[in-house]
């Protein structure tokens, strides 16, 4: 019976939950001994703030799962030992029992290899790396299990390819690739109070209401349990964590918990086959990396940092802003800025040298140009605000609109 | 074929070998600049030298065994898959499977632990805490895996227990507690250069030519080559750290070391079944942990450090001393320190106003004591050496003398 299993991974996860709002308390000063700590730079008296504390609730994460291991199969009747022979049932689960370790693997290592980077201030090519190392255990597992790379086609490539089409190596590139962007995709959307963890509250329980209505409407059954066990403590720890990141921060998150949620998302996309259903839920971040695109890419120039000037007069959050003139930028470059500039999605003022300043290319500064300088707090609570938003338009894509794409077979 | 497995284990632990090689010089500076370096306090000069290189080296194993992770499968015969269904064939060892990825989940967490450790400097119940965190997937996967918590009895307790006991919860706790221990033994036998890094390539090479003997008599066939598998990236890697660990240090390799290396050895014992003989490799680590008793629980006073003392004229190692009044001792501790003394295992200088002083309690000061001043370099050779004597003690105890003790069956 699964759900006695969900029920037991429930009170784990309340049992997490009061741990985590416990603990983190008693370990700020230990971080600030440490060096792990940042000023927030958005307020008056700039405090200093302890940083990285994903990794203590990544730890409380991992130590749930660690003791729920054996519980989905002490409930399964197809697990329960064979009565004559003693053993294992033909009918054991072997490939959910590996790959509930493997996932957890996964999420281990990039916990592991997120506080590396908070510790040792990586370089940028490796925020790409680390997450590819941390699903190697993933796609290796998937290879061994599985190894089926077949994916089936929307009905309007169905005349070009079939039904579906084995895309092979390419199937492993897409899921590298998917746990590169969950997890920088989280990490490039932050950078005021609570947002990282704001934005993946969010999702967590999109995907969970996502895992409910599958399971009400009896498809991929497994799956959809198996992204229920790994959500519900994460739900729980990130929801312990947010008490203390909200604004005003008492804790920053560093990127060990954007790298955490990140590959937890993309673990349970991967494992519990819905990675486009999944891809709907980050709706604000695909947004936010395209409208970041020209900076990250350095077709427009980019600051080391693009968060919102803080007037501490006011107590308000305005847009930073970057210059450069037009010649200079190459022909990509001035395309880009005119189509954001024609659309009105960037500020745009001349200066009398022809110097042109807009605004850093991010949600959060897109925010403030539409509606002028806005309270840290009400920023967040906006951008997550949008984010439910983005859950209401993906189930309705997903619902309504997946039916006319695939047709029912 | 599981030889062809094996050598392409040895090539990749060749590779990662040279990678580490190449890496460690080029992060130098990036340890030191995260504020990770500690002073060798036993040279001239006092350098300052980047510290907890353990993690780099973790993160190289990791890497190779996740790359390895299919290969023992392709070629498998038993796990081919099936010509007719195109699925997994009956005989697909799926407890082989779960076992190395559950392995490498532990040693991930071990690492990533250490590392924690080392960074935000934990309480010392914590060192104790750490490894148990770290073993619980192992345990988990062993209790749906298998759960057969039976011990063969030596021939001299059979009267009692008869052939074979089943010892139930105790077999976790036992295996717990192995990993407690191997963790902290090889953290508590170091402080001079290289001597942690030198003791693990021992152990190492030790476990492997068991591992050999063990596959020529035909013993056990499986479970020696699954621990192949760990002990040959482990022996590369720590080869590679040792070139630059060994006197004079570059690098020191911090806790993360130890306990990586530590809980490798515990998880190749528990998954290869041959954890007494295991024990008998940590001979020096189990002498030095007894040697110590009376310091670690505070029977005698043990100051915060215990290395020896440096002598910048000489360039020798004196022994470090701690100071008290045996009337102060407390019962034990004064019985303690008179056997030690009567066997003559400890230095002892009665001062004009009765203040007792001795040695620290470790197996580096004991050297001291039975040799007099010597230099860092050759402790270093002294030890390894008795590390290796050890190994062929172990042997002759676990070969000749074994047969005495577990009759044939």
């Amino acid at each position: 019976m699964s759900g006695v299993a969900i029920a037991i991974n429930a009170a784990i996860s309340a049992a997490a939950y009061f741990m985590t709002v416990r603990m983190i308390p008693r370990f700020r000063e230990m971080f600030i001994n440490a060096n792990l700590f940042g000023k927030d730079l958005c307020k008056k008296d700039k405090p200093q703030v302890p940083e990285s504390f994903g990794v203590l609730i990544g730890c409380v994460f991992l130590v749930s799962l660690f003791l729920f291991i054996p519980i989905p199969f002490t409930f399964d009747e197809a697990a329960a030992t064979d009565a004559i022979t003693g053993g294992k049932p033909d009918t054991f689960p072997h490939d959910k029992f590996v790959e509930l370790i493997a996932a957890l693997l996964s999420i281990c290592c990039m916990i592991f290899l997120g506080f590396a980077d908070d510790v040792l201030d990586l370089r940028w090519r490796h925020k790409l790396l680390l997450p590819t190392i941390a699903t190697l255990p993933l796609l290796m597992v998937y290879y061994v299990n599985y190894n089926s790379t077949t994916v089936i086609m929307p009905n309007f490539a169905r005349d070009l390819f079939g039904t579906s089409l084995n895309i092979g190596a390419l199937y492993y590139v897409f899921m590298g690739m998917l746990a590169v962007f969950c997890t920088n995709a989280i990490n490039i959307l932050a950078g005021i109070n609570g947002l990282e963890v704001g934005q993946s509250l969010i999702i967590a329980a999109s995907i969970l209401l996502f895992n409910a209505i599958e399971l009400l409407l009896g498809h991929q059954v497994d799956s959809h349990i198996f992204s229920i066990y790994f959500m519900l403590p994460f739900l729980a720890t990130t929801l312990a964590l947010w008490k203390f990141n909200k604004y005003p921060s008492q804790v920053f998150v560093g990127d060990t918990y954007c790298y955490f949620a990140g590959m937890t998302f993309a673990v349970v996309g991967i494992l519990g086959h819905f990675s486009k259903t999944l891809l709907l839920f980050f709706l604000p971040q695909i947004l936010n990396f395209l409208y970041s695109t020209p900076q990250l890419f350095h077709f427009v120039p980019c600051p080391r940092h693009r968060l919102p000037q803080y007037d501490s007069k006011t107590d308000l959050l305005h847009i930073s802003t970057t210059e450069f003139r037009l010649d200079d930028l190459n022909a990509p470059g001035r395309l880009m800025v005119t189509v954001l500039r024609n659309l009105r999605l960037i500020s745009w003022h001349t200066k009398a040298d022809g110097v042109v300043r807009t605004n850093n290319f991010t949600l959060i500064n897109f925010v403030l140009v539409v509606f002028g300088p806005v309270h840290e707090r009400v920023v967040t609570q906006m951008l997550m605000g949008f984010q439910v938003l983005c859950t209401l338009i993906a189930l309705t894509i997903r619902y309504p609109l997946a039916n006319y794409f695939y047709a029912k077979t």
